[in-house]
């Protein structure tokens, strides 16, 4: 029996970690899709050991040994992608060491009672019954992120090490840079959009009445259109929209018809969409790449900008609407008299109605990243700058006042609206405000090498835009963080400019309506 | 800490092995249903290797240890539950210890490779491509039952030992004699049935035209009609349909659409359901079930007896026809035009074809027993009297002439039909009639305490058949073999009368034609 390196060995146990947690992200997809409730608690059993194999799998002593025998492999001449990989994957083997089992078993316990406390303080708009519960939460990830310290390659906050997961090599001051120009530039964008006369009603309520079944025929139809591939992936319902991926070959999204928002299901759909084809075009071939770090995706930021491109960039531009508009008055019957939209530009105002609102995931692009701006705000505070938790219903409510001009009328629509805080989800929020700023950035790139996106979208040319990312951006994997691709790509750093052009653009389409 | 004891150090393995079990369950049950063709090779690689920590933990030594350490603190006052419990693992466990791990991956590949051969020679209508692969089986299979030998707690022969785990204490003796009565009054009852006359042709063309939402339609009607309870299960699509459990409180049936059978979805949806009733109602509380073998189902031909109890003593019934060929009817859009049958004789008459024909997934109760006759005694002559593989063809051809007087055209629609001895399965036909024989024995039973079955029927009152077997048959689990079970609940042992019976019922019904 020939002997195999160190590296080959570690290759197969990564293997092996991918097996086990893509069976995880089956039994996710099914419990989302098909499980009856009654299953949940079975299910969450199974979870639960696959993930404390998954834990072994990744601390134990064994695979510390293999990763330092696979170090000590490496030659002078060794590729940079195997040394980005080791040096990728020692940094979670010592984030891992450096916890407290018994502390990841607390926090385990408290998101579970988080998410339990919050979904009834949500229901009975009862902040004062959810505050122990986050205070809990802050201090048990406050403990984390002083446990994680000792791991860090360079010095870094407590916030910033608990973004560090969603957002490798992500800092505080970075982000107020980037977040600065939208704070100042999009409250007076959204006044502009104010002025605007809204939607005519009695259009907005027509439009209400797409048929279930022809909302999922212009799903499907949008799906096709843009390379869905029934060998490799799969759509399903669900109570909310989501893209996974279950092994090397398998994709899924799902999406969901929601009752009065005829739009919903088409937009989600692309959303999703987009997320998949990052999926579907990470590297996995060679010696780099699948199983390893550098065939994953690099950020979340990143895996929202290709969400949000398809969504934003394209399924909402103009050109897509003038496309589409037909296809939905024709599912409705053709004629005129089958558009509640009275023409494509009311339609493209559906698709964009650029106002702002309370609720987080129901803003369009005009109003999103204020949301997140106060979030991220919010959890500095909270985090490192000793603010009681008491505080926050009514700090939430004076900065939502400040930036949207909204005033929430409950807690319920305002401070605990998002999951993410009770179940100790710090340093999540920032991703999805990235996400538009790279998918600007990128969008702005293509431009620049395919020539107007517009003039290619009206010509049903949107596999000249997948095929420019298929180049240019998912075959990066984890080679390059998220701000050093955008550098790759658009050749200059990440900024807010190209995302406030592009509003300032959909401004003035909006003040040049027919 | 507390010491626990080996008891219930045995019931928290047992536990986890039921949790890898039902993961293996949930990764079948969305590769059948739901998975993209391309996703097979990774979703093989997942099964493999959850199949690979299953028998570690079914036969390491560590488990061992704790059977036998739970053996030895029983006392001489222990329930008996508990003795039958660790005999049943103590068996199971004696047999995964007399398998050469070599064998076991050497039939692994084998069944595998028989599989895609088969496939390939039936398609090909090539019996000699296939033969090697099956006298490789044959091989295998007998040197697994050579030494199986050693485990089994009575003498029994090869083909006795590889029928065990499909149908516990079973032997050749017992099935020649259940067999027998049906083996001489089959074929008399066949040609009876073909001297009256068929079914209208146009009328089985028209009622050929049940579209396909319709069908669905009726599938849920009748499971809500029978109890089906969407937060403990799930229905969905698959190309073959089945029945399986993914967790205490998660059961899954699947049916598909057969073009021109517009009658299949419906009795695959009562088959199924059959299934799933006697998985819902095993027992699964108290020390001594679930997650014990006690809590598992006792045999493949009394799970069989349930299913079949519902698709042919209730689903095919003339009180149930009559009730449902409205129902079909209306949904047809009403009145005696919308009536392909002619009336609900017809109906009735199109649930029960009574003819027999080449392909045993395909025929109905009266022909469905000789089909299992011939390959029993076709598997004991390959297994245990030196039939050459190379007559299995001729041999095939001669007893379906002698038994169901057909003569198959291509041995792709003769011994090329199955897929059970392509995967090396020897052994497991039998539990398919002797289904049959435990549903008639058991629905005589409940008919002298209930009364006329049809009566209730005709009533709507199937939830009162439910009970009894809830009451009679689900809560046995594994306390008693399928003989025993029939011998306790019906009061004598089992035979083959009360199916015989049957059948000249529904032969005279079929005579009596209005």
């Amino acid at each position: 029996m020939v002997m195999s390196s160190a590296f080959e060995r570690l290759h197969q146990h990564l293997h092996q970690t991918r097996l086990l947690g893509s069976i995880s992200s089956a039994l996710y997809y099914d419990q989302n899709t098909v499980m009856p409730a009654a299953g949940a608690a079975w299910r969450g059993e199974q979870l639960a050991l696959l993930a404390g194999q998954l834990h072994q799998r990744q601390s134990s002593a064994d695979y510390d040994e293999l990763v330092a025998a696979a170090e000590s492999e490496l030659g002078a001449d060794a590729p940079p992608e195997r040394r980005r990989n080791l040096a990728l994957l020692r940094l979670e083997l010592e984030r891992q060491r450096c916890l407290d089992p018994q502390l990841v078993s607390a926090l385990a316990k408290a998101q579970s009672r988080g998410n339990a406390v919050w979904q009834d303080a949500r229901a009975r708009n009862d902040f004062a019954a959810f505050a122990p519960a986050l205070k809990e939460l802050i201090a048990l990830r406050r403990q984390q992120a002083s446990q994680l310290a000792a791991a860090e390659p360079v010095a870094r906050s407590p916030w910033e090490i608990l973004a560090q997961p969603f957002e490798p090599d992500i800092s505080k001051a970075r982000l107020e840079e980037l977040f600065l120009p939208l704070k100042t530039a999009l409250p007076a964008l959204l006044e502009r959009a104010a002025s605007v006369q809204a939607p005519d009603a009695a259009a907005s309520t027509g439009a209400a009445m797409v048929p279930e079944a022809l909302q999922e025929q212009l799903c499907t139809e949008l799906l096709d259109s843009w390379g869905y591939d029934p060998a490799r992936c799969q759509r399903s319902r669900s109570a909310h929209p989501f893209s996974c991926t279950l092994g090397p070959q398998d994709f899924r999204i799902t999406t969901r018809v929601v009752p009065d928002q005829p739009l919903s299901a088409f937009l989600a759909t692309a959303h999703e969409w987009g997320h998949s084809l990052y999926e579907q075009g990470l590297p996995r071939l060679g010696d780099h790449y699948f199983p390893w770090p550098l065939g994953e995706a690099t950020s979340m930021g990143v895996h929202e900008s290709q969400s949000l491109f398809w969504e934003c960039r394209v399924a909402r531009s103009r050109a897509f609407a003038e496309r589409w508009h037909l296809r939905f008055c024709t599912g409705l019957g053709g004629g005129s008299a089958s558009d509640p939209w009275g023409g494509s530009f009311g339609f493209w105002r559906a698709l964009n109605p650029l106002r702002p609102g309370l609720i987080r995931v129901e803003a369009d692009e005009l109003s999103y990243c204020l949301h997140i701006v106060l979030r991220f705000e919010l959890e500095l505070a909270l985090l490192e700058q000793e603010m009681p938790v008491e505080d926050l219903p009514q700090q939430w409510n004076q900065r939502m006042l400040e930036l949207l001009g909204l005033q929430p009328q409950s807690d319920s629509e305002g401070c605990l609206q998002d999951i993410h805080w009770a179940e100790g989800l710090f340093g999540y929020f920032p991703s999805y405000a990235l996400g538009h700023l790279i998918s600007a950035q990128l969008a702005e790139a293509m431009a620049r090498d395919l020539g107007s996106l517009d003039g290619l979208i009206a010509a049903a040319q949107e596999s000249v835009l997948q095929g420019w990312l298929a180049q240019h951006v998912w075959p990066l994997g984890r080679r390059v963080n998220a701000e050093q691709l955008v550098q790759q790509v658009s050749g200059r750093a990440l900024q807010a400019q190209p995302f406030l052009d592009h509003l300032v653009r959909q401004l003035e389409r909006l003040e040049t309506s027919p």
